[in-house]
């Protein structure tokens, strides 16, 4: 077998075999295949496509290209939750205690926060005393006890995803439904839950900009997923505006707080409830108004908070930073930004406001950057909002008052204010069965 | 200016700018932009193809990657001729010395064999002492004095298109027009010729395979030769059978004394007059039927064999070989391949003739073979012609009797008879102007 003939093959539109995609995934994890004829191929597979049945090779070499992690010890009740990303997403503080309340076996493995997008290692990390990396051990066994665990990457999961999306990010390879769904769902696989939840972002913080590209990728991996034999739905969800009000992680800990303890409510309970409801309907066959009515009953009567701080405790997270949030990273100084005119906030570019976000340390632009835990934004006006001149449209946080400044910029060039009222829309758009 | 922008251009359909060519071919040639960012540019070139004026950008970077040669003080008579390559091809060695003996400079670099088909390099090797590496000076003084030289490559001539083109080779990016245009016109104007003819073949022993993705090429061709200032034209003609009755290096040589010297005619034939009027007409801006005239009294009245002995001198070959033919290199070994069939030459598969001939020792399978310069073949039926049970199609020469097995079946398998009588394809299919 030849990889000329491989690229050749998907160049004139021919279907990839299992042993030609398989030699494919081991020769390029291995090296043997060098970097200049994967991205020829990923560049094909841009234009070529791939089938349902060629994702599914595809995917399932990936996922074992390295370790796999087993959880057959939690039988059918493993569970695990994947976000394509957006600004303000702290759903996974909110949903895993919910679920893990209701008896689903949630074992997640998250990522750091990279460009205008946050990441739940990161937020988890404003907890003094929290550990992100535990052994493959430690970690099924915290999962055991309390039902839930949520570390950083530590096992060598899927390493031809990591090597090809390296390769995909500077040859303009990475805008294609086949490679997207084989890399989301090779970790997935890889991490070994039966039943997977996609929360599938729509908009302009979110990496599919349109609700026909969105449904097109949730549709394809929850066809890939199944073709692998896991149970799996997605969510539709909306990303052109931050999800909840806080952006930065201290702040995002403090408003998942704040919905599990405090009762807000608003478009980030909305979407935690929805994601939850998928998880306990999948886990547990159940139809989706009796998991709804669990999954919100789990959050009304304060056994999901519970579970919060025992999986805080049981982490090493320090937990009066949960009972007293104030005791979290708090920035030295605040800065409100207020809105110059009267009208309706027509849009909000999602994408701008991550990276205002960023600006004032909250978040990465390159991957060994530091960042602060303190640093970020409270929006008090969402698309929709009548806003008049003089009102607050959000309050900026950070450790180094340099920063105001062009965080300021961003975020105002980030709304479009109109002169007319209009109905929001729905933060969901739909389910993927 | 990002690579990762040029990439992505061109993969949604958008036109290179000149400095975005320049960026990439300059880097890529420096070795700053690594082959797999060059490779997906090509594989998206290969879908989204390129504009004469994207095509011209890029012959012209290629072109100016390494030296160029200053052929100036040939005023506009300078000439270069290029052939796509086929089997049993030595027009070089019959219209060097005819176009050369009307006064047309003709200072040509030429490659040496590979695969199925040979190289004028090595042909010219078959002669005793002829010097095929001269330096720039020596090369440009002797088409001064001689009107004509023929050396294999010296000079770094546009070394962007040797590193591009050994990519491509190995990331199924070799068959794109644009890309194919841009790495032969890129050496001619390197080379410096004034005027350049380009032979463009067609057939199954060509690299285009139908007359109508000759012409696209050709096509292309003439129109970037001509944006970058230079008087351009393109003959197609015939590769379904191989060119005259020689294969393999000292017969060719042979085989172009005869048509010099002993008034061989033929296809063989046919072909180098329309070449070499083309040379003439373009060269001294004459209409097509005087160049002809020119042409073909060069070839009767003897100046034309007259030339390629003071050629061959000039660059070091035993002339007396030229006198003499049988003093060149001659195989130990004959082989006589007999039909054992009735009928009329149908087709023939010319690449399979070509390997055949490798097979004897003619060629090389990998670029640092050596071969055999009494190796190959005379063929004795083409194409059209009727054939009894016992006739002779071909002799096969090699210095090995143990090679004769595999060339004869090579050679027959080549061959597909017909029942019925047919007329004959003229050799030339058109002229690009």
């Amino acid at each position: 077998m030849r990889m000329y003939d491989i690229i050749q093959k998907k160049r004139d539109g021919g279907k990839l075999t299992k042993e030609e995609i398989k030699f494919f995934v081991d020769g390029y994890t291995k090296g043997e295949i060098p970097d200049y004829q994967a991205s020829a191929l990923c560049m094909a597979i841009y234009y070529r496509k791939m089938s349902d049945r060629e994702t599914a090779y595809l995917t399932d070499a990936m996922a074992n290209s390295g370790d796999t992690l087993d959880l057959s010890c939690f039988g059918a009740l493993s569970a695990d939750k994947h976000s394509t990303g957006g600004v303000g997403d702290k759903t996974s503080l909110i949903v895993g205690p919910v679920v893990a309340s209701l008896g689903v076996k949630l074992a997640k493995m998250s990522g750091r926060g990279l460009g205008h997008t946050g990441g739940t290692v990161d937020k988890l990390e404003s907890i003094s005393g929290y550990k992100t990396a535990l052994s493959t051990d430690e970690f099924i066994d915290q999962v055991k006890k309390c039902g839930i665990a949520v570390i950083g990457q530590t096992a060598d999961l899927a390493p031809a995803d990591k090597k090809l999306y390296a390769l995909r990010d500077v040859t303009a390879t990475v805008d294609s439904i086949p490679l997207i769904t084989s890399s989301i769902m090779s970790k997935k696989l890889a991490a070994g839950s039966r039943n997977i939840v996609l929360d599938v972002k729509v908009g302009s913080g979110a990496f599919m900009k349109t609700p026909r590209d969105a449904r097109l990728l949730a549709k394809k991996m929850v066809t890939i997923g199944k073709k692998c034999r896991r149970n799996v739905r997605a969510v539709l969800t909306d990303m052109n505006v931050p999800l909840g009000n806080a952006v930065g992680n201290a702040l995002e800990i403090k408003e998942a707080i704040a919905v599990l303890r405090d009762g807000k409510r608003g478009d980030l309970y909305d979407v935690c409830i929805a994601l939850a409801t998928q998880i306990v309907s999948l886990t547990f066959k159940l139809d989706e108004k009796s998991a709804r009515e669990k999954v919100m009953g789990a959050v009304s009567d304060g056994s999901a908070f519970a579970k919060m701080r025992e999986w805080i405790a049981a982490q090493g997270g320090d937990v009066s930073q949960i009972d007293h949030p104030e005791k979290l990273p708090t920035a030295k100084y605040e800065y409100k930004v207020v809105s110059e005119k009267d009208g309706y906030i027509e849009k909000m570019d999602t994408e701008k406001i991550g990276i205002s976000a960023v600006l004032l340390g909250a978040g990465r632009k390159a991957k060994e950057d530091p960042i602060d835990h303190a640093a970020g934004i409270i929006i008090e006006k969402k698309t929709g909002d009548r806003v008049k001149c003089g009102d607050v449209l959000c309050t900026l946080f950070a450790n180094d008052k340099s920063l105001f400044l062009s965080a300021r910029e961003e975020y105002l060039s980030a709304i479009k204010f109109g002169e007319h009222s209009f109905e929001k829309q729905p933060v969901i758009y739909g389910i993927i069965k």
